[in-house]
């Protein structure tokens, strides 16, 4: 045994970290945006450590009432924190409450609240209520949802009717299906929210229109009269217990003309409403928040990988050969197939996201010129990335969690935590099967065009109606990014064509086109599913191509990464390449014995990969992904 | 609307209930053994319902600790319950305990203490110690799962050292991976423990043995000298977190010799261990444990179906026409397609567990006339069975806590607390994949019996080096018992022999046996899941055909299921089917079709068939799964 201060570390997780062939510092900082960022990231971090109030040690065992009120001082600490240490960029305020593993009472003012005002508020609204909102003097929060609607906002209950004699809205819940239902930081935290209702002036219906509504007493903290509110209750995850979603009903409740929003659309005190210019405006918030919906899917699952692959190095059970000593269960193959795809996920999702993010700043650049022309394109695949990326993780960790066994079942793991929050995010801000009907329209539209003889989207150029057997025969002929790109593509070709046709030939032969559309929504998911993943593909397989300053050492690792995701994903699912036409038979199983190649390329580098994450146990807070280890 | 009583029922609900082209009531029986056990049944329910301490109203609010209290109460006024109504007999206590939704304290005393008292106790030990236990004088769990050992039951480290000079064995443990950690009832209620640990005799080590352990006072329940015992801390399930999961060290702990259980195995005074006669019996207790985890599955995936099929029938949401009403979400193919199948393996797992519950009583039989011949089959196929059906349970019931989007979200939905306890049981009694690769040797096994020239076991007597392709082309081909029995029995035919070739051509050019073992394991797991997955298509098609005194309406329905069942299994893994070469993708193809075609034939039967579970709204304890649902 060792005695330096080294011995700290688990032998069994030191070897590991000893097989690995590249820098985890300089994969660190490729992650995190260089070293100036990864230090800044651990300087915010260690103002938590340090603070008595942000300690988790008791975070899986608080009850709701206390969970909450735990979330309520560390949303208040950390307002004085950045005070103290000058923090004025909201985004390090979101790492602040990232990494503090809570919702703060202010989480919805700062994601929806706020960004609502900014992006639908008009200029003298912005400047009366931003700097409220910011500086904390009122807590907003964003009430869509009703009880009995979600998904079809065009079916919201809420009205919003102009008295003209008092120049008044009244805001109204017409009936108990109309109860606003799950707003973050409602039940509790909030006085004020955002309302989108429907605008009636003069009995005529304008549709849903947003409107500033005051909830509670600035001073008491009571819900002001006419407002009934409160907490709904328990929910899967109990982070998100701490986010007290809340309950909300009108009786009436009257505001000023002046905090209907009127930024985009517009209504004069006598009763005049003015339109949006452009309503799609709206769409590009929508693929703000589906991006980052894709970043956070990835920070959860990374966390879970990192605490199942340091426990997989960690734990031995059952011997690999008679009368070994018992093994560490990563040994064994099928511990890596559960683990090592998702790590692959997890890396590839990080790349995805990087390039989405440059194609959405990109996209907000054109609008602010007044092309609005990437919209459409850039709603599709934030909405199917959106979709994706949470479903595959959600697989992923719960893989993970199983991996642990009995451990991994017990909350303190933190793998339940993470699986429930990524179960959440498959259905908040559109659920995901919903969000794939979104795609395949726009699919179906593409198909149409190429069958027109028009070109397609840039991200569906290789559409066609020609699908060709893959060429390639070897193992490493299915490394080259070419030949994995192509088989992506002519996937999700083969599957858009074939179902725009059959779609098409049902109404040709005189069924109801939306008739037609339900009969073949299974499919259309599912190729709206394969698109999703190409586009991932794609992406991916692009960031590789363009690192630049990377040592080859990392390099090489990381291109093993995005083979395993990329033919992982063949492997997982064969079928769909064998019904395209794309691949036979006999190069699935060459793809197969390819991914287990790669397993073994991987294994020794697994424990750095996660390393490399950077993730510290106080972020972590489970001891089963402790970054030392000691052994018992 | 309508006025009578009848009124109290939805309309939506009233309206798929009208669609039903079969009797409820007499589906309820058959799945319930007759009208007699069904009633008794409800009688057992009533009893509950009628009681305050059975009210299920706070169950998604209370704490752990108020929690664990509820259940205590709850087990307590069931056994004064039992006494006052004369329930004598183990299953209907089991029930009363299901139905009242709560763990009792001394569910581990029934389900594992005096079980494995029965099977390896002596006479003089069984009169002894089985009246206490039967009328809870003493409470026992069974603790068995350590720290650091919990697959590897060779590996468990609690000595049991004899010490000839005063008869006595000291029960130790003699590090901190050796501590107890899981067993239920362990952290509060039981006084009792039976403790598997090595038995050490002159220093010689006889492997592990079975002692019973006296933990706390019978009168104060304060542990006794010695013992470190408590509760291992909150748990993904909050059901479970009433089941007092514990830890428990032992420190140089003295019981009589006469405390060894010794049924089987013996030690006498002086010192001399007899082994046991046919330690093979031991995996008639586990195969019995996992046919019971089988049930369970269907009981808890029941439940789920019943809840978000319910809920699909009332909720509106989206218009499936423009200008339409908002649909019923039940008429979203894409819902059907998350529901329907999932109700497919709820019926399916019943029928195969009554299949394999006839085989268990038949090798029990056998085995009380000294014929162990059925044991490794029915080890394997109980494995296998438990695997498949829990992971398949689980992944649908995550599916139904999806299709209720927000709804389904919270506690009170009951699916998240669904999901955590099938996402236990895919881990507890044999991690999944480690009961697969048992499940693969027996596969492996018979493989090389066919290779031999000799006939494999019944279960696999379809093995064989061939596989052809299936010769039909059209849907209705498909819905062919002897087609479907095929299709499944070659592709495994196929899978088996293809790996078990793999492993024999690795171990040919010199790789060591247990290294070729680990290397094509995941093979190996792949082709355990699909053997098993064919068991059940198998008893599934063998309990239609003997199906008798049903009427031909509910034979049709209940046929239906079946055939989605099978034809789902094929869609969702077609690439397995493409690969082993059974069918080409044209028939992958007009199989689809003909499960959407299944799907519409059982849509307008969907809510009749979660009504025959018998679920009333106090087992269900969900708004969104209410028999009435009244229309807000």
């Amino acid at each position: 045994m060792m005695k330096s201060s080294a011995t700290k570390v688990n032998p069994d997780l030191a070897k590991e970290r000893g097989t690995a062939s590249f820098n985890t510092t300089e994969l660190t900082y490729l992650l995190h945006g260089g070293r100036q960022k990864t230090e800044r990231k651990r300087f915010l971090e260690s103002l938590l450590v340090k603070d008595p109030v942000f300690s988790k040690e008791d975070a899986y065992v608080l009850d709701r009432k206390h969970g909450y009120e735990r979330s309520l001082q560390k949303g208040l600490r950390a307002v004085e924190l950045a005070k103290e240490h000058h923090i004025t960029d909201p985004d390090e305020m979101s790492m602040l409450e990232k990494l503090s593993g809570a919702i703060f009472p202010f989480h919805l003012s700062k994601v929806m609240f706020i960004p609502t005002l900014k992006g639908q508020g008009s200029e003298e609204q912005k400047a009366k209520w931003l700097p409220l909102a910011e500086s904390y003097q009122i807590i907003g929060t964003y009430a869509q949802t009703e009880l009995g609607h979600g998904t079809y906002v065009r079916g919201l209950e809420t009205t919003a009717t102009y008295d003209k004699t008092t120049q008044e809205i009244v805001i109204h819940s017409p009936s108990l299906s109309a109860c606003k239902w799950w707003p973050g930081n409602l039940g509790k935290s909030s006085n004020f929210a955002i309302v989108p209702a429907r605008l009636i002036v003069d009995k005529k219906d304008h549709g849903i229109q947003m409107f500033i509504v005051q909830l509670r007493d600035r001073q008491t903290h009571q819900p002001l009269p006419g407002i009934t509110v409160g907490d709904i209750g328990a929910k899967f995850s109990t982070l998100m217990n701490g986010g007290d979603n809340g309950y909300l009903m009108f009786n009436h409740v009257r505001i000023p003309l002046n905090q209907m929003l009127m930024g985009l659309a517009k209504l004069s005190p006598d009763g005049i409403f003015t339109k949006p210019a452009n309503p799609k405006l709206l769409y590009g918030t929508m693929s703000f928040v589906r991006a980052v919906i894709v970043r956070d899917s990835c920070w959860l699952l990374s966390r879970a990988l990192t605490v199942a692959i340091r426990y997989s190095a960690v734990r031995r059970q059952s011997q690999l050969k008679p009368g070994e000593p018992e093994s560490q269960i990563i040994a064994y193959k099928t511990q890596q197939y559960k683990l090592l795809p998702g790590l692959a996920m997890a890396y590839a999702t990080k790349f995805t996201f990087d390039h989405v993010w440059r194609l959405y700043e990109e996209m907000q650049k054109k609008i602010a010129a007044g092309d609005f022309s990437m919209l459409p394109e850039v709603h599709a695949i934030t909405s199917g990335l959106k979709a994706f990326s949470t479903s595959t993780s959600m697989r992923h960790t719960e893989t993970c969690r199983l991996a642990c066994g009995g451990h991994g079942y017990l909350l303190y793991s933190s793998l339940p935590e993470l699986y429930t929050i990524l179960n959440a995010s498959c259905t908040y801000e559109g659920d995901n099967d919903v969000l794939y009907l979104q795609v395949a329209r726009y699919l179906i539209k593409s198909a149409s065009q190429v069958q027109e003889g028009k070109a397609p989207p840039l991200s569906l150029s290789f559409l066609s109606g020609k699908t060709e057997l893959c060429p390639v025969k070897s193992g490493a002929g299915f490394l080259d990014p070419r030949v994995q790109r192509k088989i992506y593509q002519d996937r999700t070709s083969c599957e858009v064509m074939t179902v725009a046709e059959r779609l098409q030939s049902r109404i040709f032969s005189g069924m109801d086109s939306a008739d037609a559309w339900n009969e073949v929504s299974v499919d259309l998911v599912r190729c709206a599913k394969g698109y999703s993943n190409c586009v991932m593909v794609l992406y991916l397989l692009e960031s590789m191509e363009k690192l630049s300053g990377v040592s080859s050492n990392l390099r090489r690792v990381l291109k093993s990464l995005a083979d395993l995701f990329v033919l992982w994903g063949i492997a997982e699912n064969s079928g769909s390449f064998l019904e395209a036409g794309v691949l036979d038979c006999g190069q699935i199983q060459i793809i197969r014995q390819q991914v287990y190649a790669l397993m073994d390329q991987l294994r020794p580098e697994a424990v750095s990969l996660v390393d490399a994450f950077d993730y510290s146990d106080y972020v972590l807070n489970s001891p089963l992904g402790r970054l030392r280890w000691q052994r018992i």
